[in-house]
Parts: structure tokens; sequence; C-alpha cells
């Protein structure tokens, strides 16, 4: 059937295309004729400018006398109208773009004006971004982090496995794919010496996450019980969540990472929604010790989602494969995440952004952070050409992808990527 | 002088208002009669209506063609536009309430309509807040917790006196004054228990805080060096932290506070702006070690600011003070607590609140929590009639006050208070 969708298409995509009709994601673009950021969707190699759609009249089943829903500079008034809106849109979509529909198909004049080559259109932030808060959900990761901060006995923190550890990050400088990433000043301190110093970052490490966004909201004081999270998620991108693990080490006790984390985490431009991920959804993970009923999820919330990171040094020629990893790997599911942030009755609002926490496979190929790659800089990552990296050096690009593999098609975020520039 | 200014003023005011000529705090207000939030300064007992004034063209001399900045529902706008204009307006402010200037004080139908009674005044959320940051800037506090949980010798951690340590906090839940806290549930984890369990916090608590809000920010990328920090404050309000102890003691390994501190930060609602704190500024300390250059303050940013915090519990007929601090005890001023902040890079954005940390003073009268005033619940606090306290109980309301001695006038914060109602 995913197969057929496809055939229906009037816009033919390639098999590895990430954007086939399945996909449909969300995203804020512009153009040089038009400089008003303004929603599109990616089908194959175009995007479809939603806004056009929109005053032609095409949603007005759906928003109503709500006007203007697409052509804002932010998705969030979109998202802020909740899932079944959302799922009629979808529907709506693969309608207009199906072979046997000719309302788009065959009117060249519309078609000009809403179907753009992907390659003239400037991605921008999809969402104004309220609250960012970071998770730290992959087993593997907080194994690996343990293990080299504390031992192999002590690696799991006691509390790791009744809760879905998290903080709250920045929401300031959640940045798109793309953007420059400066290399931090801030103050370390050596073991062996007795006072910090100040300067450039020696250890810049990416982690490999993806988050989410929150669509709908909850009210102060209202918990989001975990059988109805689902319905508040309105769709996830791939994130690079920047660290600094020198500046972290010296600063994070007793109160979490602060400047460390702070200076940029970076988005994949396209938000990919629950039902293009609803086919690639895994089996339910036994968790063990038996998670408190407020954490018991109904169904599987884990999604089987390629990962792959690669690495762009100035010497190198095309980028590195040097992680592949998969979301599926991770063990408290979105659900969990967002039951248990809200069960002190935390509120979530439109545009919120939480992510997954660094996503570690379970072994070495597939680590998600130079720090683990490298086990803290021992072993080196090896380069084509002789050049190796313990962590991040100038002029890196980091490039972060992910998909999942259907029959004959691929249901893809893209890429975020970021290219180290050196300290101010 | 000071005493001249308010003789100067055509509205008199009490010796001990908070709101006198020289204080002009900026909030948002709302009255039955126009449910429009919009900005006022309070004097005296009265709130004035600056939208009004706006609209009668005050101000078109500094906000030109630039219309409507006093009648949004939030005071951001004007924020952003920085301190030179937030001092002219203070100019025109004193000006138009001058005895000497008829404008107003003659103006019966003006006088009415833009100087209202704030008892006929409801106020709003002053700001909309951007990001939430939580210093732990009180050496006191942290010396504290740390004896409490890690013993006399180990009290500070190492890195304590060479940054100000902070973490993010949740701006959903910054709230007004006076909105009810309803006792959050959570996961706590006895220290004898094998598993955790869920429910209402047994250990809910206040924090004594006091917080400042960015006016101006700086791009990501580009830090804000300490010597010019002050620049893109604009001014000061009451905090109250409200924190779950149990719930924090089980979840805040390694990644910090998280759930237990997320379900509501209360604010006062009038911002007083660094101008009206100026005269209270308190002589600079001694910071040994010597901070890194990059923390170096160009003068003192410590103010003399007195802090009570009272509970009203259901038995008793008034507030019952609990505790009297001052913001002067306080380690790491507004400036350094900024400069660190955004060293890394780290983009302010206008809204954003930067609160002290727990305000603990040299002695137990002085402690800026429950948690510090009865010792863990070692020492309950003794309240009139027999009732005592360990931690706050449902019903109990929450009071915290503070105001700047001047020569027979206050400038004052009013209070931020709440009522803590049961778990739901």
């Amino acid at each position: 059937m995913a197969d057929q969708l496809n055939l229906n298409c009037f816009i033919k995509t390639e098999k590895d295309s990430h954007f086939p009709l399945q996909n449909l994601p969300y995203g804020i673009f512009k153009t040089s004729d038009n400089p008003n950021p303004r929603a599109g969707t990616a089908i194959g190699k175009f995007i479809l400018d939603l806004s056009v759609l929109e005053s032609e009249g095409f949603f007005s089943d759906v928003f109503k006398d709500r006007k203007k829903i697409f052509s804002n500079s932010y998705l969030n008034l979109f998202m802020s109208l909740g899932s079944d809106v959302r799922k009629r849109i979808r529907k709506i979509l693969q309608h207009i773009l199906s072979i046997d529909n000719p309302a788009l198909k065959d009117n060249d004049s519309l078609r000009k004006q809403c179907l753009i080559d992907s390659g003239r259109c400037e991605m921008c932030m999809p969402v104004n971004v309220g609250d960012y808060t970071d998770f730290y959900s992959s087993k593997e990761h907080a194994t690996n982090v343990g293990i080299m901060f504390r031992g192999k006995d002590n690696a799991l923190m006691s509390n790791w496995l009744h809760l879905p550890v998290a903080y709250h990050g920045r929401a300031s400088s959640v940045v798109l794919s793309g953007t420059d990433i400066i290399r931090p000043k801030g103050q370390t301190k050596a073991d062996d010496a007795d006072m910090p110093t100040f300067g450039p970052t020696k250890l810049l490490d990416f982690e490999l996450e993806m988050g989410y966004f929150i669509g709908t909201g909850n009210k102060l004081g209202e918990p989001v019980p975990v059988e109805k999270a689902d319905e508040h998620i309105f769709g996830m991108v791939l994130v690079n969540d920047w660290s600094a693990r020198d500046i972290q080490k010296w600063e994070y006790v007793p109160l979490g990472p602060f400047l460390a984390k702070n200076f940029a985490t970076s988005i994949s431009p396209w938000i990919v929604t629950l039902e293009a991920l609803e086919p690639f959804k895994t089996k339910k993970i036994i968790q063990e010790p038996e998670p408190l009923p407020y954490l018991k999820s109904r169904g599987s919330w884990f999604y089987d989602i390629n990962l792959e990171v690669s690495l762009k040094t100035d010497k190198l020629n095309e980028p590195f494969v040097i992680s592949r990893s998969n979301y599926k790997y991770m063990y408290w599911d979105i659900c969990q995440q967002l039951a248990h942030h809200t069960v002190t009755g935390c509120n979530m609002r439109t545009g919120d952004l939480l992510a997954s926490g660094t996503i570690s496979g379970p072994d070495k190929s597939s680590y998600g952070s130079m720090l683990e790659l490298t086990w803290r800089g021992a072993e080196p990552v090896k380069l084509p050409g002789n050049e190796e990296r313990k962590f991040l050096a100038d002029g890196d690009e980091l490039i972060i992808s992910g998909w999942c593999d259907g029959n004959n098609y691929r249901v893809g975020f893209g890429e975020v990527k970021g290219k180290i520039l050196p300290a101010v």
C-alpha cells in the first residue's frame, strides 16, 4: 500500500528520497522572489508552498474562518490546532498531490506558484521554541558515560531505570541546521591544576539526538497522562546538542550542565509528523524494573529510524561516516518522557522542544558522541588520509542524517549539520 | 534630595509606601472597565496608566513614530528599547507627577482616566518570559545545603568560588504573585526503601530569591562583557522558586533539579528598575580567590534590599514573619552572572529572567528556605498558637516582601505570594 501511495503521486520521487508522499513533513522556508517565511511541505525535490494553497482555499474545510495559518513565520499556530487538524491536512495534501486529481496537477499557473524547486528555497527555523528540555534516555549512552566517570559498577545512577532523567536546556540558542557553531570559550580546570583557566574549549563534542515538538500544551497543574501523551506531540526532528566537555566537567556539580550546552543546539528543518512515522514503530521493549503506573505507556512509541553521523574535515573531499545508530535504541519512549515531565503539573506550550538525549547503540560503531566514540580521547576516530580526531576541530562540519526504511521508499528527516568556526 | 523629590510629587505617599516618586516600577495591569492588559507604574496607592499618557503624546519625544509601546499585554517591547529610553521615560514620569507641572495635576479629565486606585486594578504577568535561569549565588545558602548533604568539610563544591553556578529553569511555569500553587506529585524514594513510590510531595518548600529581567539581548556568539552587563538589565523582581525537596533528592543526579522546580516559580508584579535601585548600592565585597578577568565587575552591583518572608496558615489571623534577610548577602553580582551566562556566546533575549538562587544570610533568622530554617525538618519553625512547620502545609500562604530604606522613604517591590492547594 505504501508503494501504491507513491505511484499515485504526480510528482515522481526516487526511492531513496527522504520526502515521498508518505512523509509530508512541515517546515518554514523563503525564496528570493518572496522573502516572507512561510510554511511548506517537502515532496521529492520540491517544496509545496502551503501558504499559496491556503490562499486558494484548499484547506478552508478544515481551517474555516481561521485565516493565514500557513503564512506565518513559524508553524506554532498550525501546531496548536491539534492532531485531528494535522491528520485532516495530511489527507488533503495527499489528495492534492494525487495523480488522479487535476486541481494542482493540471493547473500550470498554480503549480508554478506553489511547487518550488527546493534548491531555490532557504529553510528557516520552523518553530518559535518555548522551553527546551533534554532527556537522557539512552541506556547505552548513560552507561558509557557512567563507566567513564564512575566505573563499571556504578555506571547507571540509582534513579535511571525508574524515571526518564532530564534537565532544562536553553531555548534561545536552538538554531537551524547550517548555522555555524563558534567554538565557545569558558572556564575549565585541569585535574592537576590548582586554579581554573579561561579559554576556548578543547573538548568540543556533538551529541546525536532526536527531539519532538509539542503541538498542544496542557494547563499548569494538569499533568498529561501517559496514555494521552501522543495527542500532544506534533512531530520529530534531528537534534545535535553541541557540548563542551571540559567546561561541563568543571561546572556541572551540583546543578547539572549549563554553559557547556547553552551555546548552541541545532535542529533539522523538517518536522516529520507522528502520522508519517507510524509505520515504523518497533516492538515495545521490556522495562525492568517495571515503571510506576504513571509511566506505563499504552502501546509502543519507539521508532525504527536509521541515524548516521558524518564528519567533513577541511582535508576531506566528502563527509566520512563515524557512527551508525538508530532511534530504536532508546529506553524511555516519547509518551513516558512527556508524562513524566508534566506529572508535577508543569505546563507545556505549543513549540516546546523535548530532546532524547544522546542516542548510543550497543557497540562502538553506534555511539552518539565523540566522548564515547573515542572513549574520552583515548581511542581517536580514524579518518581517511591519516587524519584522526579526539574531539571536533575548527573547520570540521558535523552532519547527522536520519530516515526510516519502508518497502521501496524512505521517510526521512533530511539532515542537521553545523560547521565549527574558531573561537572569537 | 530624595526627600525633596517626594515633596515635589503632587500625589502624597506615606513614608513606608513601596511606591514613592523615587521608585516608578513597571508592571502590567487591567481593570474591570478596561480588561486590556496595559503598562502602568505604581505611585503611592495609585497606578498611572502609561497607555493613556502614551496616546496623549506624553512620550512622543522618546518613542517618536514607534506607537503603542505601553498598550501591549507585556512590557517586552518597551524593555527592548534599552536603558537610555528607560532613563528618559523615568525623567518624563517624574516631571508629569511633579507638583509644579499642571499637565496632569490640573487636568481633571486626564487624571480620572490615567490615575487609577490600585485596589481597582488586577495585576498581570509583566513580561513574556523567554528563558529562565536560576543561579546559586548565595554563599551562605550553598554552604548550608552543602553541610546538610555532604558534611562541613566539603560544604562548598570546588567550583563554587570560581564561577556563579547556575542551571536552566522552566520558563512556562513562571507565574504571577497570587497564583495558587498546587502541591505537585512525583516520584520519591525513601533512603531505606528498595523502590521509589509516587504521590504528593511531602517536603514542599519555598526559596527566597530575587531575579532580574533582560532588557536588551545579545547575538548568539557575542558574549556580554562584564563591564557592559548592566546596560542589558532592565530591573528586578522578587522571586519564589517553589521546590519539592523529596522529588529533588531522588531525581537530581547527575543532571540537576528538574521536576522538583518546574511546577511553579512566582514573581512579584512590579519590576523595579536599576535607576530606582541605584541609591541603594552597597560596597563591593572582596571575592577570594580573585575571579578570572572575565568575571571582574566594574564597581559594585549589590543592593541593600531588605527581604522578609512571612507564613500565613489557616489558623493564623495574620502572616507571621519566619525570616528576615537582605539581597546584599549575595556573593556573585548581577553583572558577573550575566557575563558568565553569555561567555560561551549564549544569547539573551528581551524578557529572559535570571534569578539569584536562594538568598540566605549569616544566621538562622535570615535563611531563605524551610530546608535551612528547619535544618531539613530537624528544628521545626515555631508559629503562634503552638503551630509549627517542617515544610509547607496545604492552605499555607507564603509571602515575600522586599524594600530598600532611604532617608524617610522606601523603594519597594511590593510582595510575591502564593497559597498551597492540596494535590489533585
